[in-house]
């Protein structure tokens, strides 16, 4: 029985005697102890694939920021990985994809994952983390929403438009749809997998949401975020949609538990359109945390003070940014506990 | 007296026979004819400080697509060059700053902007495209709105985060709008040239203001967004303030006369936000124009059926991709004035 489970009841509208914490991609980045291990090996990816390094950095978090639940270390591009396109992650770039999709021919060739041949590393990496936990908090697994996999697929790199991918949408929609099924049914066999691995809860990202348009956000993504939601009953589920504010309201009829809140969505607009059927994580904007210690706590009471009454589980907005203060994330973290438990 | 002052009447809530349509970057990237005139110089910044050659190509679109209104060829980073902050344009990379501004000495260095001395390049180009132009179409100004130029003079390039810039606003605040300030009364004091130099209507843009929360956005952007707005009463205005959803319903109370709305943004929610307080500009996705005729039609009459009845001047909701037939976008234009005057 997990020890600290508020999360999981935060998630589930239950009553909570504070407010849970974690930190988007909080492993990553900011902790001294991270850079240790990911400086010994050639790469991002390496560090992804070796399930006992990967498990190491997933608890750090755990042990020293003291947040409610840890998030598997791993990355939302596995999945095409996984599908037949291997990528590559470019120091200061990000990632790369030799090959894309851009004809039938290439969706023809893209197949279904197998989560427990291609994505043992994951599984593997989720099995070692649970023991180490040793139930101490939730673990959470994760992937990317259909439509940002996509993205990465057909434009094979980031970019401030995707209109690569956006390009298919309007020209090839048929052929976008079979690609999206493919990326909807690899990933739910993929989380069904993590969660018999052990994640205690599931959370969809849909970064490159807030580039459609809404009409293409409804038939592109959120018809594949449906699919996923409905799938998976076994465990809470987050649906994270930067950007698609617009989205919102629709996403009041999904079959999660959560949704996740950037840094500039409005807490007053989010409560009066999901009221009690939905938790609501975030959304602290991460620049926040470069100022001082005061202040810090006096954003992070602002945060709450709005979540007041709410179903909440506290979070920044986006992903904390490389170079924060570690103090300043635990300044964050035992404010929220401290402030939210009075 | 101009022969077509659709887009100044659309502006200011008047009749028109029909709907008036032109496009963001609408000189740039897509004409042969643009690209001819570029890649005859040493790249970008020549072509902005060319006065005869800014106004050749900042007529192109008006012989060569048929939109009702020419917007000066510039670039919004005149104004940090012009307080004393140079740039470079690195192709494929964009802007590149090799000073930024990051302390109170970077602060007290940076001038107002002198536009009759700084900027006369611009000048000299609007009496030129005015002149050539003799009464076809209005001239459209423009400038970015204080918290973009803010960015790029505190990151020094473009960034997906700019969490340097914003890092100010938590660190530096009372720093932050000394500088805004500075930029704030440059942009005043170079629109007003603009408009004696010709330009018929003025556009600002806030390509940045979807980064911030809503707090922020109305400290630091907001706040010098009014001032420009208060201090232009010669011409229309309209401010496009990219991302900026939240800002939305407060954007009601500028005093100007048109409001940028993104691809992304829910159109009815715009209409019951201002109903006939504003006109909308925009908003088609710039991708639609990768569809066939048919479709680039088809998506054409449905954008202008939601806007039906509302006051409306037709475009993108966004730049205009570069990789775009300009045959696509002539059929835009071409059925925008064709539909909206059945």
């Amino acid at each position: 029985m997990l020890k600290n489970d508020l999360i999981l009841r935060a998630a589930k509208g239950e009553a909570v005697e504070r407010t849970p914490v974690w930190l988007m991609r909080q492993a990553g980045r900011i902790l001294p102890e991270y850079r240790a291990v990911r400086s010994s090996l050639s790469g991002f990816i390496e560090l992804v694939t070796t399930p006992h390094l990967a498990a190491e950095v997933t608890i750090q978090p755990v042990d020293l920021l003291g947040v409610d639940a840890a998030i598997i270390f791993s990355d939302i591009l596995v999945i095409p990985e996984a599908m037949g396109l291997a990528y590559e992650m470019v120091e200061k770039k990000g990632p790369y994809f030799p090959e894309v999709v851009s004809s039938q021919a290439d969706v023809d060739k893209i197949k279904i994952a197998d989560a427990q041949s291609d994505l043992g590393y994951v599984l593997e990496a989720i099995k070692i983390t649970k023991k180490e936990l040793d139930n101490r908090v939730p673990l959470i697994g994760f992937a990317g929403c259909p439509w940002t996999i996509f993205c990465y697929m057909v434009e094979g790199s980031g970019s401030k438009t995707f209109s690569k991918a956006r390009k298919m949408l309007f020209q090839e929609p048929a052929m976008a749809h079979q690609l999206l099924q493919k990326i909807t049914d690899s990933t739910i066999l993929y989380l069904k997998e993590q969660i018999k691995a052990g994640a205690d809860m599931i959370q969809i990202f849909d970064s490159w949401a807030g580039i459609l348009n809404p009409t293409h956000y409804q038939e592109f993504s959120m018809k594949y975020i449906k699919q996923i939601c409905n799938a998976i009953n076994e465990v809470p589920i987050t649906t994270f949609a930067k950007g698609a504010y617009f989205a919102l309201p629709s996403m009041k009829d999904l079959n999660c538990n959560t949704i996740g809140l950037d840094w500039n969505m409005d807490i007053a607009n989010a409560r009066s359109l999901y009221g009690d059927t939905k938790t609501l994580q975030g959304n602290l904007d991460p620049c926040a945390l470069y100022g001082s210690y005061d202040e810090v706590k006096k954003e992070t009471e602002s945060m709450l003070d709005q979540f007041k009454g709410a179903r909440h589980i506290a979070n920044l907005g986006h992903g904390v940014y490389p170079d924060t203060d570690p103090d300043k994330v635990r300044c964050f973290i035992e404010h929220v506990k401290e402030y939210s438990a009075r």
